[in-house]
C-alpha cells in the first residue's frame, strides 16, 4: 500500500551550514539610514551596542554567510525543522492546491526566534558583552533570546509590553526559568517608562517603548547591550535558515512552490521563510510570488507610507526608512502581539516598494477561524501571529479550488499557540471582532514624522 | 568536522506497522479480573461498552497485533516521533552516562495520549458508536480524546477533575477547539457527581470519580460509550508504538539501553516506551531494566497493596488485582495530574509483582527542579508528568557518575510542560513542598478494599 508522505525531514547533516544574504541579489540599493533628528550626539552611542560581525552581516555583498560552528551545534538541538504537507487542511478546504508548512514552533521559546536569539548571543558573547537586555510584545523573542542568553553564560533583562505581561503570563515564567529578570513596559525602572506611565497608567504599553526602555538601560551600564528579534537585517538573514531547510525538503517531496507565505511583524520570520525562495526570482529563475500578511488593525504595508522613521519611541536609533504607520501609532491591542509593531524593517519595506513581494492584511475573526481550522486538521494549535499565515495560505487554496488551479503553497508556521489558549477562549466565545483603523488617525500619526527624505 | 548527531528521526514508511502485545511473552498468568462487589448486575452492562477488537487485544496471545491502515495514516500526522541524545543534559549533569529521550509532546493534545486516543476512536466508530465520554486528570487525555473523536467523526464529552479544571484552564479549550463539551468533575450532571459535592462542595474531584460520572452518562445513553486513556491492557498495547520507534533509533544510533525510565500513571506510558525492550528480557536477550518513576505523593507500586480493586469510585467496574492505594486515598494536589491515580494497571502491577519492572517514587520539588534543569540544558519545558521520569533519568546518571559506568540510559519525554507553567511558577517561587503520605492514611484506605483474593 503506498504511504502519503506527509512530514519531510532533514538528517542533521543536511542542515545548512550558511546563511543566505539576499543583499548580494538586490536589483536596488537601500535607502541609507540618516541619524536620529532629535538627539543628533545619540546615534554614535548607539551604533556600537552592536558587535562588528553583526554590523558586518548588515552589508556584506557575498550570497553566503558562514554559520559558525558553535551555532550550528546548538541550532541541532530543534533543527533542522520539519515540513509538512498539510493533507488534511486540503481535504477541509477541497482544495486542488497543495499545501506545504514549515513548523518552528518545536521549541521552548515556541517560535522562529530561537534562529537569531542563539546567534546574536554568540557574537554578543564573542564580543565580551556581560549582558543583554531587550524589548519584547508577545514574548517569543524575549523567551528565545532568554534561552539563548542561558545557552552562552549571559545575563538578561527583558522589558515586556505590559498587555502581554499580563495576557501571557507564563511567556514570562519561561523567561525566568532561563534565568531572565522580566519587568512589565512601561516600567518606573527607566526615564521613558516612567514619563509613558503619566499618559498611560494602566500600563499597557508597546513595543517600541519596551525597545526604547532596554535601550535606555543598556546605555547606562558598560557591560551590558541592547538587542532585538526582528527587523534588522542581520536577524532577518540568521532566519533564512527555515527557507534553505525547505528548499530542500520541497525538492525531497518533488515540488517547488508557486506561492511562499509568511506573517509579518518586522519582517524576519517572512523574510526567513520567502528569502532563500525570492533569491531564485530575483535570478530569474522562477516567478515565485511572496505574500506577506500583517493584522488589519496594524497595517503597514497595506496602508503605511514608505518614510523615514525611528524604530524605537524615543527617538535615540537612527532613521530607517521603512512602511510606517509612525511610531507613535496606537496599534489596538490584538491577540497577534508580535505583529504589532508600527513599521515594517527597512529591507521588507523596500523589497514592497519594488513590487517584488506581495501583502495583504485580515482581521482577527478570520484569522482565528483559519487557525481552529488548521488546529483541527493538523493537529497543532498555531500562535496566533502563525494564524495569518495560515489563514493566508487558506485563502489562497480556496481562491485555487475556484479557479481550478493546482498551485503549490508553501508558509512558514513560525510558532505554536499553547501560549494563547485564553485568545483562542475569546475566538471560540464569539468575543473577537473586526478592527477599524481610520485613515485619519494613520494620518495622525504619520504626521509627526520627522520631515526628512 | 564531525557532527554531533543528537537527533535520531525515522522516515514515515520506517514507522512500526504493528504493535507489540506483551502478553505473547509473559512466563506467567494474569490474575483472572472478578465481578463487581456491589453491583452484581452491572458488571454484564460495563462490559459491552468495550468493541469486540479492544476487547480481542486485551486477551490475545499473539506478538504482533497489526495497526489498522487508517490509524497509520492518521499517526503520521505527528509519528514517528523524535528521539534525542540529550548531549547537554549530560555535560551539565558531567556523566559518563549516555541519555536519550523519546519525546511525545509535538501534538496539540501535547502528550502520548493520542497513540490510544486516535486508536480507540476508530475502534469505537467502526463498532457503529456515535459519541464517547470519558474523564481526564490533568487533561492531556481529555485533549487527546476530543482531537481523536474529531478526527473520526465522534461527539465526546469530558469530565475534568475539579482542581484541574481550574489550573489548567487552557487544556479545556483545546478540547473544547475539537467541539468537545467540557465539564468540572464532581458536577452536578450525575448521580455520582452530586452526592460527591455534598462532601467536597469546592469540587476538587479526583480521577476514579471523574470516570465515574463518565461511565453513568454513558451507561445512560444507547449510541454512547464510555472510554478511558490509560490502564487496560489495550490503550497499553497502542503505547507500545512508543518504544518500538525508539528500539529501532536507539539502533540507529548504535546503542541499546541498560535502562529504560518512564513516568507512572496507570501505566500507558511507562508500558509504551518499556514493553518494546522489556520483550528481549522476557526472551532471554537482555538484561534491561526497566524503572517506573512515580510521585511520592501517590506512591501506589511502592507503598501500595498488591489487591483487588475497582478503577472507578462507584464499584460498578470490575474488580482488577493491581498495586493500589484503595479507590478512596485522597491524593494531595500535586500539579502532575496524569499521575494521580490511586492504581496502577493489572498488567504493570503483575510485572512488578513478579520482579520483572522496578519502581522508585520521588517528591514534587526534586522533579520540578530535574524538570527545570532539563528545560534549560535541552530547549524542551516537561510536563510535571513526564519530569518524573527525567528526574529518574538524572538520579541514574548521577549515580553512573558516582561509580564510574557509562550506562545507555533511554527515558520518555511523554509530554510538554507549555499549559503547567503555573506549576513551574510555584516552583521557582520556593512553593512547593515535599509532600508526606502516612502510613496510616495507606492503611484506612486500603481497608476499604472488597475482602478478596
Amino acid at each position: 500500500m503506498p504511504i502519503s508522505q506527509t512530514r519531510f525531514d532533514l538528517q542533521p547533516d543536511e542542515m545548512p551550514t550558511h546563511w543566505y544574504n539576499i543583499l548580494s541579489d538586490l536589483p536596488f540599493e537601500l535607502p541609507p539610514d540618516l541619524p536620529p533628528q532629535s538627539h543628533g550626539a545619540a546615534a554614535t552611542t548607539v551604533r556600537p551596542q552592536v558587535p562588528l560581525e553583526l554590523i558586518r552581516q548588515s552589508i556584506a555583498r557575498r550570497a553566503e554567510i558562514a554559520i559558525p560552528e558553535e551555532i550550528q551545534a546548538i541550532y541541532r538541538q530543534w533543527r533542522p525543522t520539519p515540513l509538512h504537507r498539510a493533507l488534511h487542511l486540503e481535504a477541509a478546504l477541497q482544495t486542488p492546491a497543495q499545501i506545504y508548512f514549515k513548523y518552528e514552533g518545536n521549541n521552548s521559546s515556541g517560535s522562529h526566534k530561537l534562529n537569531t536569539a542563539m546567534a546574536q548571543a554568540y557574537y554578543y558573547k564573542r564580543a565580551g558583552v556581560k549582558r543583554l537586555t531587550t524589548g519584547t510584545g508577545a514574548g517569543q523573542w524575549g523567551s528565545a533570546l532568554a534561552m539563548a542568553c542561558h545557552a552562552f553564560g549571559l545575563a538578561c533583562k527583558v522589558y515586556m509590553v505590559g498587555i502581554s505581561y499580563r495576557q501571557k503570563p507564563y511567556r514570562k515564567v519561561v523567561m525566568q526559568m532561563y534565568g531572565a529578570t522580566v519587568v512589565p513596559s512601561p516600567s518606573p525602572e527607566t526615564r521613558a517608562g516612567a514619563q509613558f506611565l503619566i499618559q498611560d497608567p494602566d500600563g499597557r504599553g508597546n513595543l517600541a517603548l519596551a525597545i526604547t526602555e532596554a535601550l535606555e538601560e543598556a546605555l547606562a551600564d558598560d557591560d551590558s547591550r541592547f538587542c532585538i528579534g526582528s527587523g534588522e537585517s542581520y536577524s532577518i538573514l540568521h532566519q533564512t535558515i527555515i527557507g534553505l531547510e525547505a528548499r530542500k525538503q520541497l525538492a525531497q517531496a518533488g515540488v517547488y512552490p508557486d506561492l511562499v507565505i509568511g506573517s509579518l511583524g518586522a519582517g524576519s520570520n517572512f523574510g526567513g521563510i520567502a528569502f532563500a525562495f525570492l533569491r531564485d526570482r530575483l535570478r530569474g529563475e522562477s516567478q515565485v510570488r511572496c505574500l506577506s500578511v500583517e493584522p488589519s488593525a496594524c497595517p503597514k504595508l497595506t496602508r503605511g507610507a514608505y518614510r523615514y522613521d525611528h524604530t524605537d519611541s524615543s527617538g535615540v536609533t537612527p532613521l530607517q526608512k521603512m512602511y510606517t504607520l509612525g511610531q507613535s501609532f496606537a496599534t489596538p491591542d490584538i491577540h497577534a502581539g508580535g505583529l504589532r509593531y508600527h513599521a515594517s524593517s527597512k529591507l521588507i519595506s523596500a523589497l514592497y516598494h519594488q513590487r517584488l513581494i506581495e501583502a495583504v492584511a485580515y482581521q482577527q475573526p478570520e484569522v482565528f477561524k483559519s487557525g481552529v481550522l488548521f488546529a483541527q486538521a493538523e493537529g497543532i494549535v498555531p500562535a496566533p501571529e502563525s494564524a495569518h499565515a495560515v489563514h493566508g495560505a487558506v485563502v489562497e487554496a480556496l481562491k485555487a479550488r475556484e479557479a481550478g488551479t493546482r498551485p503549490v503553497i508553501l508558509f512558514c508556521l513560525s510558532g505554536h499557540g499553547y501560549f494563547d489558549m485564553a485568545a483562542y477562549e475569546a475566538y471560540l466565545a464569539g468575543d473577537l471582532r473586526d478592527v477599524v483603523i481610520d485613515d485619519e488617525q494613520i494620518a495622525a500619526s504619520l504626521a509627526l514624522l520627522p520631515d526628512v527624505e
